[in-house]
């Protein structure tokens, strides 16, 4: 195991990010891992919580190649620009919460860190802000220059990533292009050779339509975009299946032989793998120059301070940063 | 348990509905239940499977009214027009495999059987036969004059019905109507009181966008179609929660306290239920006037007389029809 350290970004300060992490901080973790937050509202929170914990400061000039022991967070101390009140969104502190992803995101690039991990941050409280802010993987393929990045969710024994994600359901099939297959497909089977260290990925590619289209009768996209883009890359030596209905296509006979799947759009791969993953999913930005994997639930504003949360999806989050981080030496 | 007694349909005779029949007969059931299909063909397909069955021949005049026994099948025979080679379709046949639907549901609605089990046909051949077909769902409906049929599969712990079925993707979003959505709505809730005995439905309607589309930001149709209609159907008393993300409406959190899934569309709302399911689920058509349950796969030709097939889904719609039946008396 070789020696490198990982950036946490808690997100959103009012919501459930600095619990988890104080939560985590009880078990030590195989890298050093280092909290991009604001130092006194972890002290605050933890006193909330009733959680022992030490923090332990860090800088840019002196990050640390030891793990923290159990009980133990480093935290890199970032400014606030207002006082946080648990489950209160404050648009005050935006910037903040850009500042601790610029941070990691950075660190990651100049080689500081060797992956980053994030918890949710709250769209909807940067935009009002007046910063325009799509979600963390946008943000993160601007600060790395990164034209297309592909978003895939994992958990134990499934991954799905998703040709196209955040389109009304009405825009979807116009968005199926080949262009966009191929781009997609290229990055999944790139980083999953890279980045999972999988030599030869076997992909099987959902259709579009019911049934794959069922011969034409219910759609015509398999027929005149997926099959000769799916056969143009097979050419180059591509292990891909499909297109395949996705009615069909998670169940054993498909998923025992197979890396990932790829779905069309968001609720035809997502709700199975929410439900095989309930507490456990990852997401994982593919195509990004740098290593970076989120959990994949939101900020959870009413449990912010509480303690009667579940750090399941956290640590797959870890484990599977730490997971690419290794392969990838 | 009332005295009453169904019928099995077994569907594309070069298919594996006959083996099915057969294999089943192996175990006693706990009502009559009659095949109707070509005794010849389930005497050639019984030797070749070598199974030992006794066929029981029965007509419209004489129905049984205590189940065979072990080892014997009922067989309301049904005459060929070609003679069957398992895994070669037909179009010779179509009128015959047409003949066993409409005795089964003609009897249905004369009373003579308290419902029907349906094992796959081949939509293709029947087609080809110059017969128009589009399917057991839409054949049954005309032979019993109802306007709206909805489709629903189910597995133990899991129901989820369906908006729309057999559509292209793109035309999804424009058949997702107030009206379409209503008489959906009523239908399920109408079945799932009268047919699964179920007081006061729990059921949870999915939004038809990416995360409900997250307050119009990804789509308006749950802000101007669902909402709406979901309202109006609460103020008569129907439990409706919705309209939620497909992705994380399929959890323990949601599903615990749930009685059926309502799904916007056939990919949103089906890999989940077979997944869960795999190898025992059953497809239901609500709104018939008779119960009728259906196995979820095809007619997998290929396995056709091989003998490695599984009953498990043809069991289960066994098992639904007679508590359906149990139900409904």
């Amino acid at each position: 195991m070789k020696r490198q350290r990982f950036a946490l970004t808690p997100g959103e300060p009012a919501g459930i990010g600095p619990d988890l992490c104080l939560l985590l901080a009880a078990h030590a973790q195989p890298y050093p891992l280092i909290a991009i937050t604001n130092r006194d509202l972890l002290a605050e929170r933890a006193a909330q919580l009733g959680v022992a914990v030490t923090l332990l400061p860090v800088s840019a000039e002196a990050f640390p190649d030891v793990p923290a022991d159990a009980g133990s967070l480093y935290v890199w101390d970032t400014p606030l620009q207002a006082t946080v009140v648990p489950g209160q969104l404050d648009k005050a502190n935006a910037a903040f919460v850009l500042d601790t992803l610029t941070r990691a995101g950075q660190g990651c690039l100049d080689g500081h860190f060797a992956g980053m991990i994030t918890a949710p941050v709250h769209k909807g409280v940067i935009n009002e802000s007046g910063i325009a802010f799509s979600g963390h993987t946008e943000f993160l393929a601007d600060l790395t220059h990164t034209e297309q990045v592909v978003m895939m969710l994992a958990t134990r024994g499934l991954r799905v990533a998703l040709v196209t994600t955040h389109l009304p359901l009405r825009d979807v099939a116009d968005a199926i292009t080949e262009e966009r297959l191929e781009r997609v497909t290229r990055i999944l089977h790139a980083d999953l050779v890279s980045k999972f260290g999988i030599a030869n990925p076997r992909i099987l590619v959902c259709g579009l339509n019911p049934h794959a289209g069922e011969g034409g009768h219910l759609g015509r996209e398999e027929i005149d975009i997926i099959e000769p883009t799916l056969a143009r890359l097979r050419s180059e030596g591509m292990d891909l299946r499909g297109p395949l209905p996705a009615d069909t296509l998670f169940t054993p006979k498909y998923l025992e032989h197979c890396d990932a799947v790829l779905a069309m759009y968001h609720d035809q791969g997502l709700p199975v793998l929410k439900y095989k993953g309930f507490g456990a999913a990852v997401n994982v930005t593919l195509g990004l120059p740098i290593i970076r994997t989120s959990v994949d639930h939101g900020t959870a504003l009413d449990l912010a301070g509480t303690g009667k949360i579940d750090t399941g999806s956290l640590q797959v989050a870890l484990e599977t940063a730490y997971q690419m981080a290794e392969t990838r030496l």
